[in-house]
């Protein structure tokens, strides 16, 4: 795999300007939260003391699992191509969101077990990316080879680098992927050390037979894979990703090189962030955590990555619609940096 | 004070049928969270399947309170013209952030301590509803009279109507007043019966000697009300009420008359929405909860109002931007019910 040049954003100079700049404005200090910090890692990205943004994109990446065959999942395999189906007729809820919140939409193939075009023949709206018809069942054998996982980086790199080169400073991330809670569980256990347990949730709506059955095999696949406690983060994936994973990941490391704001959905795209943030720590600079996920894992994740999401609505839909519908306070935290007055200027008193 | 006609919406069959439209969309059962529950309660208030929003308001009302100068807040009382000033300037958070959502600013003087205007003459912009120069110092006497308290809630349910008749459909409420923290932790602790402590907190930054101090004198005025334990809500609002407070409330009301869905802001808005479904319970089928202020009042109203607020971000900038901000969030819960598609329409598989 090539080398990702991803610098970090630390400049304490310009963050102390932007802090003062925030600080002036005709709000008690602090007041505005959450927003505050957004705005000066915005700032801090983009080197400037107003940062905007241009040309938001939702890049949702598809893939299908091995294991999902085998129940670790509430919903049938088909789901995975027949949701990108829904993706591309403009159906489903990331396209409300992303149609709502003025971004483009982006959906890829990035190996999903269905042919969506005659062989040959390009699908219009969808980027094939595909690098298999699904992973292997990662009960049995590694998910993917190290060759599939580096097409599938590659291939979310080239994306996001497109999408820079459209102008795009902030991209959305979102997954559709039938099992794909389960590799985030397994992934988030590899490269946490957290145990198993705690990292796996009911996903799309397990009752308690089938998340004690989902238990029981990600069990299995821990000790079938026999990974050493710290394992490589490539390794990680090799054993338990998915394709969709992989991609997500190549594009996060692909728009932090192009400097981007990245939006992290809830848990599967979490773990194509942490994954990201152990091969490039300073990864870590350009993410805004969206959505708050039930998963019991994505906790886990965020505690990892000292994270907390803008909200928490108690979404389980994945797609990116955590990271969609959290957009406009990414907004609202430039805005406010680039438009609201200072005291000086609107002749406001300051505390006494 | 004139009755208003505010009907609960409940409609069991209506509710199911949304609840039944909901669930045949392409997600997962629930599985967009707290945008589901405002959906239905957005289709009972309209009584459709579809409904809309239409020419969203934001209405702040800014007022200020005689205790002011006595010492409960960290900034002076001029801050509140001035703000106003701001607001009308567009300089303030609050103009960011309805300009961003597509929501329309008004700003009313329900009872500030200051000339907007020479005697006799409007001032563009600025709706003139002053029923006093600041309230009366509750540390000696009630607020406000039961007539000022009666006009302003009429010109806050007079403005509520002209929106509504402009097609207005949603109602943000936002509110500038300095001092009005404790006048809200008063009305808190008389309306609910939780002990005064537990409903005062830090306004917009008191240091411990500040909050100290405003724990005596607040301390201080419910021993000089002497209010029996089940107080009627209007002799609440006359004791420790503001004019901006009794304004919103009246908003409420007009709003509600008129089928609109309320957005409630922070914790003063929020006592304003609890002294409105004090007066009438039905009151409370109409509101959505915004933001979650860390004052600790708030989660008091919010345990006796049973609501969850959608967003919380660590504001506590009031002026309505809480409402302002979580508004695409309630836009995107009408969004998904109208937009999206069904599993059959869209020939996606359901859970097995």
């Amino acid at each position: 795999m090539r080398a990702f040049s991803i610098t970090s954003t630390t400049d304490s100079a310009l963050q102390s300007l932007l802090q003062n700049k925030i600080d002036q404005k005709t709000k008690p200090l602090g007041a505005l939260g959450q927003l505050e910090s957004i705005a000066i890692q915005h700032g801090l990205i983009q080197k400037k003391l107003s940062p905007t943004l241009s040309n938001p994109y939702v890049l949702v990446c598809a893939g299908d699992h091995g294991a999902a065959k085998a129940g670790v999942s509430a919903y049938p395999q088909d789901v995975t191509w027949q949701m990108v189906e829904n993706f591309l007729a403009g159906g489903a809820g990331i396209n409300v969101f992303a149609r709502q919140n003025g971004m483009s939409l982006a959906i890829a193939d990035a190996g999903v077990a269905h042919d969506f075009a005659p062989q040959g023949q390009a699908r219009p709206g969808l980027f094939d990316a595909k690098v298999g018809y699904g992973t292997a069942n990662y009960l049995e054998s590694p998910a993917m080879s190290p060759a599939q996982a580096e097409a599938a980086i590659e291939h979310g790199s080239y994306l996001a680098h497109q999408f820079a080169d459209q102008g795009c400073s902030v991209l959305a991330f979102g997954e559709m992927g039938i099992g794909n809670t389960a590799s985030a569980a397994l992934m988030t256990h590899a490269l946490t050390g957290a145990p198993l347990t705690n990292c796996i949730g009911r996903g799309t709506g397990l009752d308690d037979t089938g998340l004690a059955r989902k238990n029981t095999l990600l069990a299995q696949a821990v000790t079938r894979a026999a990974l050493p406690p710290e394992a490589d983060p490539m390794t990680v994936l090799y054993e338990f990703g998915g394709f969709e994973i992989a991609m997500l990941a190549g594009a996060m490391l692909g728009a932090a090189e192009r400097r981007c704001l990245l939006l992290i959905d809830g848990y599967i795209v979490g773990a194509a962030a942490l994954l990201a943030t152990r091969l490039y720590p300073a990864l870590r600079d350009y993410c805004v955590f969206c959505h708050r996920s039930a998963e019991p894992g994505h906790q886990i994740q965020l505690a990892a990555l000292q994270a907390n999401p803008l909200i928490d609505l108690g979404l389980r839909l994945g797609e990116g619609t955590g990271a969609a519908l959290a957009y406009p306070l990414v907004q609202a935290a430039a805005n406010f940096l680039n438009e609201m007055a200072s005291f000086a200027s609107a002749g406001v008193a300051e505390k006494s």
